[in-house]
């Protein structure tokens, strides 16, 4: 916790990323200074560097709690259940959580887009998280490709989805299109 | 065709991609200048640009024509076979390409593993791969999701057995683990 480190400001993280964002979308991230951003959201530099590493941080900070999430998740998943499913499983449950920030979540994908080294930074995150989602498939008993495979399939599945999500217009259910993405890779996988 | 744009070198492009990759892994890819690969090429810095835009997309000058090769194969496949399988067949295709070239495969990943930027650059070009791959599937009457679904299925399974091959010692068949990796894919699927 950061609490004690210096003077507490309520949500000053929550403040920062919605400052932030809106100044990449309104000025361009490569426009956007961290003192800018610290400045519109009422705190100081000092502050922003307490909380994120720089400016790209901002827009990943969540990777990190993610794949805490989705991890925990497949390891916890009971025996019983298959391996692509516990991964399923835990990508709903973590749709779930970002189904409330779908605003936030279509802005900062329209910031990314924009920005070729964004995108980088961006597959660097989904591939890390494939290949921290292998582990708990490993302790599983899932076998070397195998446990690789379906953590990358369920990669697959949430990119889909969530690329689905962000773009519809009107009511978007993430979970739901988790979980219709995952049987349409079933169906296209069992076709011969 | 280079001809005509200067003094003719006799396969002065693979001398040079030989030579780079030679040096990126006695040096390091950061501690190679152009000047250096063109040298130890016997070749001059005038011929390595006539090639290639810089030093590091001596290590990607073949995706474009990895890219071609796959979707030309995915678009005229005959139409009754399932779209998945005309990925693979693809790939199958472009696997026994590359399966001439394993030591020089090896050898090139070392340095992008060796190299975080590298790593970014080799997930964009997959990522772009997964992208194009989508077009002909799209034009074969896949629909939305289920067309990159399928291509990213494809990537995935492409990029596990690619990772067996070379980490495998002796005989290794690459057209066999990618056939191999996706039957694995069907298996993890079809598992409830």
């Amino acid at each position: 916790m950061i609490v004690g480190m210096g003077r507490w400001e309520p949500n000053a993280r929550g403040r920062l990323e919605q400052a932030a964002l809106e100044l990449y979308v309104e000025r361009g991230y490569e426009q956007t200074t961290v003192a800018e951003i610290a400045e519109r959201a009422g705190l100081t530099e000092r502050t922003f560097f307490r909380h994120f590493a720089d400016k790209r941080e901002v827009l990943f900070a969540g990777a990190g709690a993610l794949q805490e999430l989705l991890v925990t998740a497949v390891a916890g998943a009971p025996d019983a259940v298959a391996p692509l499913e516990a991964v399923a499983a835990a990508l709903e449950a973590a749709g779930a959580l970002l189904q409330e920030r779908r605003e936030y979540s279509r802005r900062r994908q329209s910031v990314i887009d924009a920005n070729p080294a964004l995108q980088e930074r961006e597959l660097i995150k989904l591939a890390a998280l494939a290949s921290a989602l292998a582990g708990p498939l490993r302790r599983r008993g899932v076998t070397g490709p195998a446990a690789s495979l379906t953590a990358e399939a369920g990669i697959a599945v949430f990119k889909i989805a969530f690329e689905r999500w962000i773009s519809e217009t009107g009511q978007s259910d993430l979970p739901r299109l988790i979980r219709e993405s995952l049987d349409e890779l079933r169906t296209v996988t069992a076709g011969t």
